[in-house]
């Protein structure tokens, strides 16, 4: 008899009929012998809704109350499935962040979680109960209500599982798991079975979807193994997990085409020490996070410098980029946002050499102009034309074979 | 300096811009330089809404994880409203009925108030903070949120103005009042400035709406005084208080239309002792109210019983009445819902002789037929048939000059 923790998202638990096949679902896993403790997220858009109505009554609401407001969500879809669980004669219990021992710091509207006391799930499983608890919730150390921020349940989830050192962590999503690719772009993509959380790190950090981030570090610095499905059919989905040596045979797990960032060049930067710190140390006190950065070789003293941001950062970044020109006597600012970031990533690549030559060889084939090239110990990324993004990801795709199982 | 409950309804606060409004009130009273605790329901029909959600989840919602969904409610309006005044500037904190410290016993969907801990309160009002809390709500003493049930916020505000001793307890709501009568049925009532808790009682428990038996009687017990007015305007409402030796010159307060009861009527019953005991206590096991009795005297050994219960209960009733029938060998038993109660209330009644004397003169000169007849010490009430209760509650009003000062 193994323990597992499920999560379910929004989408999966928007009506009340999904979320009696979600209880159907729960109850399934509960005929195989399996404790159970499912984390769920409120149900389809209600936090949206609750951020809407907040706008209406505040211009600018104060996150204590926030955070109350947005915890309600979860009360309501955990009731809802505790309920459709024991309508089907299963017993259940739902519990909020606090009650489950959820604990956070104080930060609201992006609380990180301190430690779970699973007292109360455990003495709730002891009875032979399932046990539903509220995602994205906990009390903080001052014993308020707090929201965990983007991506909370997922992490609610990942930090019940690791707390009680349960066999699974399920995601259910609305996808059935990571692709090579994007499927709206590739028609011949593959599920990826199973993959590692610093290639899923950087296809997330490179634009790929699926699981937020932040989640996705969390699981992988407590040691849980992710097994990231859909709640609408029954196919294995995809198994995020820490490395293991057989996952080095692949040269290439997977690839992400980012169209959200914006290019800013500063060009005539004298150059000398403490430029590059004179101009992303504005950036960095304003929260704005740099992706790639380029610097030119030098000409008579002078250099050009470009670096990516989020395209909602644009106008800050300019703006602060526009203030150090004049300080440190650079010729010109300019944005571009016309651009698109490919990124193939696989773990294999540290002990395979080669990978970049194919990635650009395949791009000066297709006649695509590479214009900023960045890379990690996992990733190679170009930035090109934003028009031309998607036929270098269908290209790469097909030189790296990713089709192929 | 006072300290002033408020309690604001689901209506008073059902939209964004009713919240906002609530909160300009709020900060009116504010500004006078009142210390002030507000209990607010949930947003209009939120309450319904959320019930209906449970039945397309669960035949039978269990009723831990209603209160679990139906306390979910307040929280919305209650972050609402406090993040409206933070907005106009003035500071403001939402407590949920746990965090107030309102403890009840452990009965789900109709808890009973034990205590109220104000320590969390005092706290945040010696801040200097409106102190907003949800209504509706409590916790256990085995530590689950429960709901009070109908009319449980006005319980929570009348339970808070108790515990803190607080100077004014005002229940803001959408009617303006207290009237003489049904103001759609006589268009002459008047507002009636100040009335007793026992008058209160017995219109609300003969038809009348506006506040809710139980929170009155609430209410009295503790001796905590209630100025019942409308949240949509700044007329003064009514006073619902203690009786006191002034309020005895009103001979008649008020009075109600009930055409919610049905009447039964056991024919041909065996008059000997402990007959009533076995019509009624099947009744009473049922949880069925019943409330006029009569009886008429024996002839032949053999009378006849009529009751009147509410027409919801009726069905039961009936099938209940048809089992005892048999075992008591009386003849026949019918029902009729055709019927209506006019009462008058008043704690005059109790100095003042001839108040029955008046009503029954003046429904005999409408030509209106009493069928049943039941008097308390401060009420009479006259069951007619259901067309010409509306008639009889005007003719009333008139022969005992309601509309005059």
């Amino acid at each position: 008899m193994a323990l597992v923790v499920q999560k379910y998202g929004g989408s999966s638990v928007a009506t009340p009929e999904l979320v009696r096949r979600v209880a159907e679902r729960i109850v399934r896993a509960r005929r195989k012998g399996h404790d159970l403790v499912v984390v769920v997220s409120a149900m389809g858009k209600t936090t949206d809704t609750l951020i809407r109505l907040a706008g209406e009554v505040s211009e600018n609401p104060p996150p204590r109350e926030m955070d109350m407001l947005l915890s309600s969500g979860e009360r309501i879809s955990m009731a809802l499935l505790a309920m459709a669980i024991q309508d089907m004669g299963y017993d259940a219990i739902s519990l909020t962040g606090p009650q489950a021992g959820i604990r956070t710091d104080t930060s609201h509207r992006k609380a990180r979680i301190l430690e779970v006391d699973t007292s109360r799930i455990r003495k709730e499983l002891s009875e032979g109960k399932i046990v539903i608890v509220a995602g994205f919730q906990g009390l903080s150390t001052e014993g308020e209500v707090t929201t965990l921020g983007r991506g909370g349940s997922d992490r609610t989830a990942v930090a019940l599982a690791y707390a009680l050192e349960a066999d699974q962590c399920e995601i259910y999503t609305d996808v059935e798991g990571v692709f090579t690719a994007d499927p709206r772009i590739v028609p011949e993509v593959r599920k990826i079975p199973v993959i590692s959380s610093d290639e899923m790190l950087e296809l997330a950090s490179s634009g790929a979807k699926v699981m937020e981030a932040r989640s996705v570090e969390f699981a992988s610095k407590y040691g849980v193994e992710i097994h990231v499905c859909s709640s609408f059919n029954e196919e294995p989905g995809t198994i995020i997990k820490r490395e293991d040596p057989s996952m080095e045979k692949v040269l290439v797990r997977g690839m992400a085409l980012d169209t959200k960032e914006a290019k800013v060049t500063i060009r005539g930067v004298p150059d000398r020490p403490g430029i590059a710190a004179a101009i992303f140390s504005p950036l960095a006190e304003a929260d704005i996070n740099v992706d790639m950065i380029v610097q030119n070789v030098s000409e008579d003293g002078f250099t050009d410098l470009s670096f990516t941001v989020n395209v909602s950062d644009l106008k800050t970044a300019l703006a602060l980029c526009e203030g150090t020109q004049a300080r440190i006597g650079a010729r010109e600012v300019t944005a571009d946002e016309d651009i698109a970031k490919v990124s193939v990533v696989g773990v294999g690549m540290r002990s395979h050499a080669g990978i970049a030559a194919i990635m650009f060889r395949t791009l000066a084939d297709e006649g695509i102009n590479i214009e900023m090239i960045a890379t990690s110990e996992i990733r190679i990324s170009c930035v090109v034309r934003r028009g031309e993004g998607e036929r270098a990801v269908r290209a790469l795709h097909r030189a790296f074979e990713l089709e192929r199982e």
